[in-house]
């Protein structure tokens, strides 16, 4: 029977210049130039910034910013509100917003925009939410390849697919990009290992994801987790297997940069961003 | 592309003898005696008692009481907790528990034995677990069998994996009950809309489940969802279209009959069995 991903050898230790930092991982409120700097002093090579500290400096000026650092961009945090953002006539609106974030990709050199599709909410149903982000997504393509940036579809866990993205699974994400873009050259995928711990084909799910993987998130699921989106736990402080799911990603070729993202009370209740840093940064080196 | 179900016609309305009460929907602590009164009162042609209140009075006492009452039983609640329940060695305390929930099943004339698996623990590894729910399961098969019981395999909400439940979709419980049970006399699906309603490949799941739908509960999914557990929602409350899911399990070939089940503090603060019932049954009349 197929069940999880069996136990595997572990992959080669990751170098920290090949870990990424997720921007929010150290708060929500931490602006782009504090994050570049706790990332360098705590020997990142990468980081993923989130779009509105990018315009809070403008795109320019965020891409100096990080380039000027030594560090890599592993992806843009996040675009594709296809969901509950589109307007029902033509979806303008969440199409605009996904035009920005291509450029500002574009400029940021990201490798991926980190793509979730937007949800249901309160008053809507799953049928239309998918239909309008499957056409909002197909709209797009030819902007994405005339950037030269891809758009990496993310399955975010269930729980949260009424409120912020109905790419549920790793097998419907691949099945948007394969079905949208069946060339490649624009659509991939991005694994975090919250979101997809837990499904019951994840090996053979990841392994069709070989070419299309645009990255790789390590994080952990919490026993308990008691909030829906805030208690997220570090690489190691759970039951995820985040270096399980590397593995997996690098037996079908990814070669790419690492991400810690976690979104977590605890964490950023010690206010510190050179702190936090350092504890992503060690937690990944153990357990990434 | 395949995303969810699309709008169907609506099914024929539910006759309210076939709509079954699950006792916990009055709150976790309220006995059976009780629990019979108020599904009688509301109207209710069944009820899904909990394996702590049958034990409570004995099973073949608590048998008599639903039969005395005129109610059909839609299922037993629960059992199955091969993952962190077993011991490592032979997994024997999880068998016995699902033996004794056999016995209970043949006394009381369940339609099925709610089956969830267990999870993973907070210590725990999700192939570990998902491998000894599999054998657990295979190595009850005779004895369901011979007790002419029915083993019914609900998919869990994935938010629960680790703690209470990791049969995560129904591709997988369909996948286990048809790969231990290849005939079909004994393991089924159990069908739940807060549990399922994000599956990216609903329609396509339920319709492969043809003959082997042991049960259907409908519940709903409210927005936002504030406790992993204890905030679900009443038919019509939410985005789940519990509605949608009875029409694809009848377009599967499902007659049977329908369960309303929900944990909720705010229904439960009610403290009255009778209104809780009264409310649970217009809820499913008006949505279910």
């Amino acid at each position: 029977m197929i069940s999880g991903s069996k136990p595997i050898p572990a992959p080669a230790p990751l170098a920290a210049e090949r870990i990424s930092l997720n921007q929010r991982t150290l708060g929500p409120e931490v602006d782009l130039a504090t994050a570049v700097e706790a990332a360098v002093a705590a020997g990142f090579g990468a980081i993923s910034p989130w779009r509105v500290h990018v315009e809070a400096v403008g795109r320019k000026q965020a891409g100096r910013m990080i380039r000027d650092a030594g560090l890599k961009v592993s992806g843009l945090c996040s675009a594709g509100f296809f969901g509950p953002g589109a307007r029902p006539e033509d979806g303008r609106e969440a199409r605009h917003d996904m035009l920005e974030a291509i450029e500002d990709a574009a400029e940021l050199a990201a490798a991926t925009i980190v793509t979730i599709g937007g949800g249901v909410g309160a008053d809507g149903d799953m049928w239309t939410a998918r239909e309008r982000l499957e056409a909002g997504l197909a709209g797009i393509l030819d902007d994405a390849r005339a950037a030269g940036v891809r758009v990496g579809l993310e399955p975010l866990h269930p729980m949260v697919a009424a409120d912020r993205g109905c790419i549920s699974t790793i097998a419907y994400a691949l099945e948007l990009a394969t079905t949208i873009d069946p060339v490649g050259d624009a659509f991939g995928v991005v694994l975090d290992a919250y979101h997809v711990w837990w499904e019951p084909h994840l090996a053979a799910s990841v392994a069709c994801c070989q070419g299309r993987i645009d990255a790789v998130h390590v994080c952990d699921w919490r026993v308990p987790t008691r909030d829906l989106v805030l208690d997220r736990g570090l690489p190691g402080d759970g039951v995820a297997q985040p270096r399980r799911l590397r593995a997996l990603a690098e037996a079908a070729g990814y070669a790419g940069l690492v991400e810690v993202e976690v979104f977590q009370r605890d964490l950023w209740a010690l206010k510190d961003p050179d702190k936090i840093a350092a504890a992503a940064m060690a937690a990944t080196l153990a357990h990434g």
